[in-house]
């Protein structure tokens, strides 16, 4: 029997080697990466630089993914798959003509707003949600087409209810949890998560503390109960793991994730005045060596070894085959 | 037999649907195509963007090429097959990094210099040529790396030298002719073609009369009885068109062309004060559909069919499938 895949469907660690090489402890075949928080196209394309440089000094350990296949080489080869991502459309502008440079350099997933308002569509901590915007809707055509993944992570519930309705290929929501298990404003409805699984759609599970019941001090037992629950929402084959682990991130880093250039105050977004840097991981998940905690958490759980394979990086793998390429018209 | 392909080695012409459907009449398998001539990286995606509706408009008759496979797709489909070349380094701007992102857009051809003295380069108009910078040989090796062509159509003939000298791959000559039969600026010397020629290199031969002995007036018969002397300069092998065609450009063009943003007065270029416009090109070829003529002249001028095959389209084959991969080291 050929083992499933490993794949974290997000990171975004203060990227070197050390952690490439725990990667390959961790038996990590995959992981999308985010490349742009606030960055423009020009300093998107900064950032795909920097990467091309870590390509070329570690091709024994990393490469760039871009399709499906990629995921097998990774295991083939003993490497990982590094795909592309953008938590903002701020990488796009004003240009749709942006989405598919942007794909054709090997961005597969973005975000169609960060938490704020956008261009696109309305973000989490938005006092109010209007939808998708005339622009976003026109967007999300064309990521449909040219195999660009709408992620809806840090997103308001009617524009991820309308992303849904609007794209006419599944979307997904790369890392956040149940609102029921936890309700953060980040967290997402029974409502959402039971529409994103009918129509196809992904959840990544994360570990980023805000998002846990317990905060830091979450429980692994607690968290895969919450998977267990969240497989008879929406299905067995929706769910994955999107741990947002930030390894080795100053604090300064989750301030530029917040208030990027958009206030000169300070926001909080999840933390607060008091705690305002990067919360401690899990003592179960420290690092990509830590997977197979997760793997063993969700047997004590219940879930069958199909379960666990669909959801540590089988179902990952066949939601990039399907969404990855351009957009075959029936 | 499997008959050869048809390359055009360099066009820039005001792109329609009337030109794509005059490549298809003509057999033209695939075409170098300019997309910048003063355009920063920004401007140059935006030019990229402006084929990407091109090819998603016109599927049917062309389509973006990337590898030499894709000249082979393209006779299959009955298609042309477009590859992306620069004419100036300003696309990549100061970032050494952007060689390898414009190689992943599609770039597959850049001058090193367009003219005038880059900040890789000196261009054939300066007074003093001054060889490769300190970046140029920095960016010559980067190129050599990941597969992206370099182009010394418009360089001084010690920076070409340079050029030939430092570059671990071929280099090539898309647009000019043998300074022997016509001394323009932009023509090559005898010394220079030979060194090309030895090191694998190649020359397209320009239609562009300001580079035809007679310009406009220029016969059928010189043009190809000088490809023949070349042929014996050198080599069979190393030959091949570049038409610089520029058909239906407005004049404002070529004044973009030679002016830029680089002055406020108006240079001429290969033109004058009294013939500042697009010189009437050859009876003889007017547009795509005339590349027939061409194959007639050399069979007349006493080429061999295999040598007719090379320069028509076999020997660009061949550089293609050489020259746009990844370096493979010895």
């Amino acid at each position: 029997m050929t083992p499933q895949p490993l794949i974290d469907g997000l990171q975004y660690a203060n990227w070197s080697e050390k952690i490439f090489r725990q990667m390959r402890e961790g038996g990590v075949d995959a992981v999308h990466v985010t490349i742009t928080y606030h960055e423009t196209f020009r300093e998107t394309v900064a950032n795909i630089e920097q990467w091309n440089r870590w390509f070329e000094r570690f091709p024994d350990l990393i490469f760039q993914g871009r399709t499906a296949a990629d995921i097998d080489r990774a295991r083939d080869t003993g490497r990982t798959a590094i795909f592309f991502g953008s938590q903002n459309p701020s990488c796009m502008e004003d240009d749709i003509g942006l989405v598919e440079i942007l794909h054709t350099l090997g961005l597969r997933f973005m975000q169609l707003t960060y938490n704020n308002q956008s261009l696109l569509a309305t973000g989490c901590y938005e006092d109010d949600d209007t939808g998708l915007t005339r622009m976003g809707r026109q967007v999300v055509v064309e990521m449909n087409r040219v195999g660009l993944v709408v992620d809806m992570s840090h997103s308001g519930e009617r524009s991820t209810l309308e992303a849904i309705e609007h794209s006419s290929r599944p979307i997904a929501i790369t890392h956040a949890n149940p609102h029921m298990w936890h309700p953060a404003l980040r967290n997402k409805s029974d409502t959402l998560l039971r529409a994103l699984g009918e129509t196809g759609g992904m959840l990544g599970f994360s570990i980023y503390p805000h998002h846990l019941a317990g905060g830091s001090a979450c429980s692994l037992q607690s968290f895969c109960d919450m998977i267990v629950r969240t497989a008879d929402l929406m299905g067995p084959k929706n769910i994955a793991i999107g741990t947002d682990l930030c390894q080795d991130q100053p604090d300064s880093i989750v301030e530029w994730m917040r208030v990027g250039r958009w206030t000169k105050a300070i926001d909080y977004g999840e933390g607060s005045a008091d705690k305002p840097g990067f919360p401690p991981m899990p003592t179960w998940f420290q690092d990509n060596r830590h997977f197979g905690a997760i793997r063993e958490g969700l047997a004590a759980a219940g879930m069958d070894a199909r379960g666990i394979d669909g959801v540590m990086g089988a179902n990952w793998h066949r939601f990039y085959a399907d969404s990855f390429g351009p957009q075959v018209r029936s």
